[in-house]
């Protein structure tokens, strides 16, 4: 399929390489900076654009740009391309299909944090799909298919819990590495002595649901440790800390 | 080298396997509870009692219990050993050495998360011993060298500071999982959808810090999607949504 990029951002890095990777054209992207437009129209060798009038309708438009610049892109998209009603999806997790006023709208929300630097296999990331009629629903499936092994219907509705959840599966596991990364720094330790146990903490939820493979002083309420603990930190890491180790207790009672 | 282990938990559990798996011989389990010295006993193929008079010293005794049973197993215990003058360890990463009363004491703490239904390999887990003399630190090292390739000395202030590193990046970041597990079940979603982002957030910080590697709405600090997540949770998941996102937010200024 021919594919339109509105958005130069790390999603639109992986996807758009995700897709040429498998047969699938990239026509042009569409970036508001000039640069951000290039670099990644150089990537994938392929047209580039910062002038939303210029945006060319493929059989796919997909808008992967921040979450609040969705609405208004939208609707200056929507008078762009009016006579082609081209296919219009967002990839956002968080933001309901119906923020595109297109009748041909859809989502195609792939679950997975990406970076510029290290391209993602798109093989094994859960994709979840939405449109407005069942053709749509169809093509945005084929598209899926055609780049990974888990494609999965999902509403609006909910995809909105299922985002909530990926961000704390995700972003705040991530920021629960970056304190631990800074207690290490002001002692002299270096990070890396951490990953062991970082990638055995993700291991191991393959096995056991995290509630059971649960370990450490919140858990068993060790109120001497936590205590101490406590007292080592200062400002949003001790409020989490705190926070933290109430609610390991109060999930560990249920168990 | 001759051990008794003080402790039949999921650490003990794990140690003792790894230990006779190199030729070390574990010589006795006490427990507090017979079932639990029985178990693991017969799964080392040693003796065991729940008798602390009886504890036999071998060349190192090692007690992985509770953290805030230290102290009193540790007074009994020297009287039990009293001529003998065995080694004697403790394996909790956030208690100081001295918390032994004995000359010769020591710690070794395997910074690792255990349970007894998944035994760990320990060649890649990081040791940290410590002990009061020159000569019983190097015993440590010997030990630990002999199961580890990651073997730190680490004095007790230091390893303070890496135990609650690793209560963030290793219980926290597991309770994090936890609140997305609960999310995904109240909507009917399997909690293996998360697998891929989960493993990748955490192969993702082998190669850049956490705090390059961050995503998703807190450090964009889209204010719109971060107010409606805060608006779907409630109770100790909330104030950890909020104070996450606020201090993420904060990290993230100052990239």
């Amino acid at each position: 399929m021919d594919i339109t990029l509105v958005g130069a951002g790390r999603l639109a890095t992986n996807l758009g390489g995700a897709l040429q990777e498998v047969g699938h054209r990239v026509v042009q992207v569409w970036s508001r900076t000039e640069t951000s437009a290039m670099a990644l129209a150089n990537r994938l060798g392929c047209l580039w654009t910062t002038d939303i009038e210029r945006i060319l309708p493929a059989d796919i438009v997909v808008l992967s740009i921040k979450d609040d610049a969705l609405a208004p892109m939208a609707r200056s998209l929507q008078q762009a391309l009016d006579k082609t009603a081209p296919l219009v999806v967002h990839t956002a997790g968080s933001v309901a299909m119906d923020i595109l006023p297109m009748a041909r709208r859809g989502v195609f929300y792939p679950m997975q944090t990406f970076s510029k630097q290290r391209l993602a296999s798109f093989d094994e990331i859960p994709l979840f799909v939405e449109a407005a009629t069942e053709d749509d629903t169809r093509l945005l499936e084929l598209l899926a298919n055609s780049i990974s092994r888990r494609v999965y219907r999902l509403s609006s509705e909910e995809r909105k819990y299922l985002h909530l959840a990926a961000v704390f599966a995700c972003n705040f596991s991530n920021h629960c590495y970056a304190l631990s990364a800074d207690i290490l720094q002001a002692h002299g330790i270096p990070f890396e002595v951490m990953l062991p146990l970082i990638d055995q903490t993700a291991q191991k939820v393959h096995d056991l649901s995290p509630l059971e493979a649960q370990t450490g002083p919140a858990v068993r309420y060790d109120r001497l440790v936590i205590d101490s603990q406590e007292r080592l930190l200062d400002g949003l890491p001790k409020e989490i800390y705190r926070t933290m180790s109430q609610s390991i207790h109060q999930s560990g009672k249920a168990l």
